[in-house]
């Protein structure tokens, strides 16, 4: 596979054309493809690979939180969807429901998303106080039957993700907890994935159907769209009371549970291509890349010492998941192609005069950068390069989402920014009709969350209703 | 739910009714329970650990073979289906379709296992020789609608396991891995799970539908049923030529490829729970069970100094994922009770007097072995007793296992063993209509596998119709 397409490079400029460039590196990087199966895709292994590696250290993060991992039925009875009315409505024209031929009548659904069938079992768990808080979490897929063509990662029939579902006592401690996920979210993206991360809340209308308040994490790609990156639901006590969730308390006195959900999902890939690939194909932050290095011997088929120091120096920096290639019926400068087009965040080359002086020499994949190590010090300095690496990464994506924020208190002013693709933080009022006007004004703008630290609000104007404005709130176009 | 539920012990024993006492085994040490979806399970977070300890150590062991993870739509389209014919046929009583009102028309069925999806994408990327092998694997949920009455882990409409799905340019390689995967199942749950396997081939009755050969390994439960914990396939070229999967050899000639698949599954919870488990509740090897040893301080509320010590052994001992259990407000005779019904392998007590002796005791939970230590050896002496926890519970289901296998070339004995719960190695004919034969005079015994080991054929009898035997095969009961 690898020698086949890795021959064609990214034919688009990052800048000119963004979904096809991004759907080229995607393919190209052989990190996901389309399905014959309409509005699927396929993870392939070189994608499903930073999906684990997001699994295994998210999963590290809320273990210690005191999070356990469970595993609830694919299938969702209808009955049970219907409970919260909000939510059943927000999520049923979304709904793939089972052929009733098959089910004897009964009408089942594909879960979309678990609080249904989570909380039914949910309410024979809890009984006392003793049993809280609970702290569940599930790795699986879902299915959202979407109607909008598909986009690898961004938007697909299927995708995989985590949903965690906890239950508390109270409503502070629900609402600490929901925060805590939030900036849990935030912490892995930015140290991990190297993504800036705008967090704050969403409107009313944004929220998640049957929601008390959603909270979100927000990432700004490049061309000035934002994804949603995550969210964190307070559930208050909705579906508590749609499923009766209740428990004794210390005193014996029956009472309503506090819940939250929250979750991320295989869409952080689509963001992570987004946010650092260029022209020559994947970049990959060292700490979320499933290899770090690469070592390419260079020469090595007439001089037997090169392959046998490329081969001690892959011993020597096992825990970076090394590749070595050392392929005899390619060019150097194919597999640096190669390599490049896959992401790998450093090169090392090694040839006969690199031997000679004892040296080789270190490609960053960010960069393009060179430097010649000495190999005695190869661990330090490829530990260091990587660090610097994952750094940079990380500062330079910040730099263009910080240039991306305008502030505005003016319609026009705000229509023009849309059209740069800028995110405008704006004085808004907290309803439904105002940000459909907004939509429709802006050709598509919509709130994407209201930072938790406000400029002052007092005698700010909402910028569509003339009305006093209830908070500042970032809008911009999305994915 | 720990107080609640672990206050209520197994009522049966397991040599009186073992459905009913591995019904209260699972529900009562919190592995699983019923949905209230029909067929369907819901798999708590003690039961999930041991899946997790599952995944990763054999997700690491098929690595090291060069195999990688990946992720295929849930969803497979009816035309795929229908590709390779006795694979239709086989699973097609068991596919869950969807409403085609949702799918505008389309037959759409929940994978009940990923061939065929797997395969149209392979007939893709299987180009040339240097494609080969290609060795994938998912970890994923399946859906099969079987009408049979639910049990906890053996059998459930949708479950959650492995598939691995690889290509190759010979026969012979195949069939050398195809083996070499089952060998790898047999190692990894004797080795982790102290189960004994029997390994073997599948007769053509029995063998996966549009396999060329079925491998598979048995595991003989202590009412002499077996349980199927694996499959290693070798599908020939059957879905290569369905599915068109072609490659260009070294010559340039174009070629069908070989395949196989491979799978297991949670059913090995329930193989695991049935095979060590007693009266009390749940027993776990070590090397499987999530954590290891349990920590219980006695009368500690007014020696803070047993706490502290309690404390510092937590510490010590932190690679085996010890819990402390240091809650105030029950008695040490109920936490022995509760962590005996979870299967901990090995409890360590520690009271005043123990502490003035610097010692502690250590108590198995298969035997019930009580042991004083002193504290300063107790990291060596807890590797120790876990060690031998593993090897005691391996060799006792080995004993036990032994002791069900008979032989014989009688159908009157055959049916006195089948009564008496054994396991027969019978000479049999290689015919469906034979096996259907002995199902029905044995009242429902199956064959397991034909073992790799053979004792002489020539000239032994079948012994439903009296001509010659093509193998000695083992029959039995099976869940």
């Amino acid at each position: 596979m690898a020698d086949k397409e890795s021959g064609l490079g990214i034919t688009v400029k990052k800048e000119d054309d963004m979904p096809e460039w991004y759907q080229q590196v995607c393919l190209k990087s052989e990190l996901a493809e389309y399905s014959t199966v309409k509005g699927c895709m396929i993870i392939k292994p070189n994608g499903y690979a930073i999906w684990e590696n997001i699994q295994k250290t998210f999963d590290a993060m809320i273990k210690k939180h005191g999070v356990r991992n469970a595993y609830f039925p694919l299938l969702i009875p209808e009955k049970f969807f219907k409970m919260e009315k909000e939510h059943a409505e927000g999520f049923n024209p979304e709904v793939a429901w089972l052929d009733k031929a098959v089910t004897g009548g009964e009408r089942l659904a594909i879960r979309p998303t678990s609080e249904t069938i989570i909380y039914d079992s949910y309410s024979r768990w809890v009984r006392s106080y003793r049993d809280l808080p609970l702290k569940i979490n599930q790795w699986c897929n879902v299915v959202r039957w979407e109607t909008e063509a598909t986009k690898l990662f961004l938007r697909s029939r299927e995708f995989l993700w985590q949903e965690g579902h906890c239950v508390y006592e109270t409503e502070d401690e629900c609402e600490k907890d929901t925060i805590y996920y939030l900036n849990l979210y935030k912490k892995f993206i930015e140290e991990f994935l190297a993504i800036p991360i705008m967090e704050g809340k969403k409107t009313d209308k944004e929220k998640f159907s049957g929601a008390y308040k959603t909270y979100s994490i927000e990432a700004i790609m490049p061309d000035g769209k934002s994804i949603q990156a995550g969210t964190s639901h307070n559930l208050g006590q909705n579906f508590a009371k749609a499923f009766n969730i209740k428990f004794l308390d210390q005193n014996e006195k029956e009472k309503f549970a506090w819940q939250n959900s929250w979750g991320i999902s295989t869409r952080l890939i689509g963001a992570l291509v987004m946010t650092h690939s260029d022209d020559k194909g994947l970049v990959l932050p060292p700490k979320i890349a499933p290899n770090r290095v690469a070592i390419i011997p260079i020469a090595f088929e007439k001089n037997k010492k090169v392959l046998e120091k490329a081969q001690d120096i892959f011993r020597e920096l096992s825990k970076h998941d090394p590749i070595l290639d050392d392929r005899e019926n390619l060019t150097a400068g194919f597999k640096f192609h190669d390599l490049e087009l896959k992401g790998i965040p450093l090169r090392i080359e090694i040839g006969p005069k690199d031997l000679e002086k004892k040296e080789v020499v270190l490609v960053r994949r960010d960069t393009g950068t060179k430097k010649s190590i000495k190999i005695s010090e190869i661990k330090t300095q490829v530990d260091k390069e990587l660090e610097t690496i994952q750094k940079d990464l990380f500062e330079k994506a910040k730099k263009r989402t910080f240039e991306k924020l305008v502030q505005s208190e003016n319609l026009n002013e705000v229509i023009k920014f849309i059209k740069e693709r800028k995110i405008i933080l704006i004085p808004l009022k907290n309803s439904k009709d105002v940000e459909d006007t907004l939509k429709e004004k802006t050709g598509g703008a919509k709130t994407l969350n209201i930072p938790f630290s406000q400029p002052q609000i007092k005698n700010k104007k909402c910028i569509i209703s003339g009305e006093p404005a209830d908070y500042w709130v970032y809008v911009g176009k999305s994915y």
